[in-house]
């Protein structure tokens, strides 16, 4: 498949406390690699966990994927000192690929989440945002997405949940919640 | 990988108007091809379109898709004959295949559409969910999901849209839009 870079890379955001964020993320890298662009996904806060799509993750060409983080959901404040520096770890590489020439589509995945805790700063986001490379496309994902995050982006998504089965009582499963 | 089923499908409903509703089916069948689980996705509406995941769905395992239009969305009131036609068709052969028994992850993506502009019959859409296998995780898309279908889902999240680039002229890229 020949690659044809993007003219104009924008920046999208997809937050809100509904189901299909990551979702959403995932399935427009298969369509970025339908057309031959090269996708890098970096997950914050998200690495240790066994989900299903990094299964399928290395069957695909042109998609490269790192994730960072302890395995759980940070939701202790403060977060650790290895949280701090796992999502250090994480943005210092989100830089790197952005600016690397290398990919088409860059998913800094739950980033808004770590934008919320304060375990990225926002000033850097947008310092990343505003020098990218041209034709590179950026996506963030996660509830919380700081205002000046929405106010820059060039499409924003809110997922809202209007109803979830874990409201009810039923445990996530494997295969479709992970 | 071995296949295993879930025990208990629920269905799930993307709408709204924003971006995202399709990108996160294809994102969710990803994930559930990850875990060894097989994965129909009929499109209503949407057939003849050029979208950059169809070129890479044939390269995924477990992974099946048809889609049933003519190359463009219907706007049109009232439709034509071949948009019921081929609504109809569509909705035969998702009947068929959540009732097949070979499929755990059963995708009708533009479904709410068809069913807003009365190409498909509610009643029968809730006939379909009601009767379903018990191990079929279901998956409704599209823009008006009408408050039946919504009362009837399990799972519904709204995709908002807060900020969408079309709105500025820019127009949709291939990759990224489609």
């Amino acid at each position: 498949m020949k690659r044809k870079r993007l003219e104009k890379g924008l920046t999208q955001v997809y937050t809100g406390d509904g189901k299909g964020k990551t979702s959403a993320a995932f399935g427009l890298a298969l369509r970025a690699i339908g057309r031959g662009l090269k996708v890098y996904i970096v997950q914050f806060i998200k690495g240790g966990f066994d989900y299903g799509e990094l299964h399928i993750v290395d069957n695909l060409p042109n998609l490269k994927l790192k994730a960072f983080g302890r395995g759980k959901f940070v939701t202790e404040m403060p977060p650790t000192d290895e949280d701090v520096k796992l999502a250090k770890d994480a943005f210092n590489l989100a830089e790197k690929v952005v600016n690397s020439n290398e990919y088409d589509l860059v998913i800094l995945d739950e980033i808004n989440v770590a934008l919320n805790l304060k375990l990225v700063d926002v000033d850097e986001v947008i310092h990343l945002v505003r020098n990218k490379p041209k034709h590179v496309e950026l996506i963030l994902t996660g509830r919380y997405a700081p205002p000046e995050i929405i106010e820059m982006a060039d499409l924003v998504t809110e997922m809202k949940e209007v109803k979830h089965p874990y409201t009810r009582g039923i445990p996530p499963r494997k295969g479709i919640e992970y």
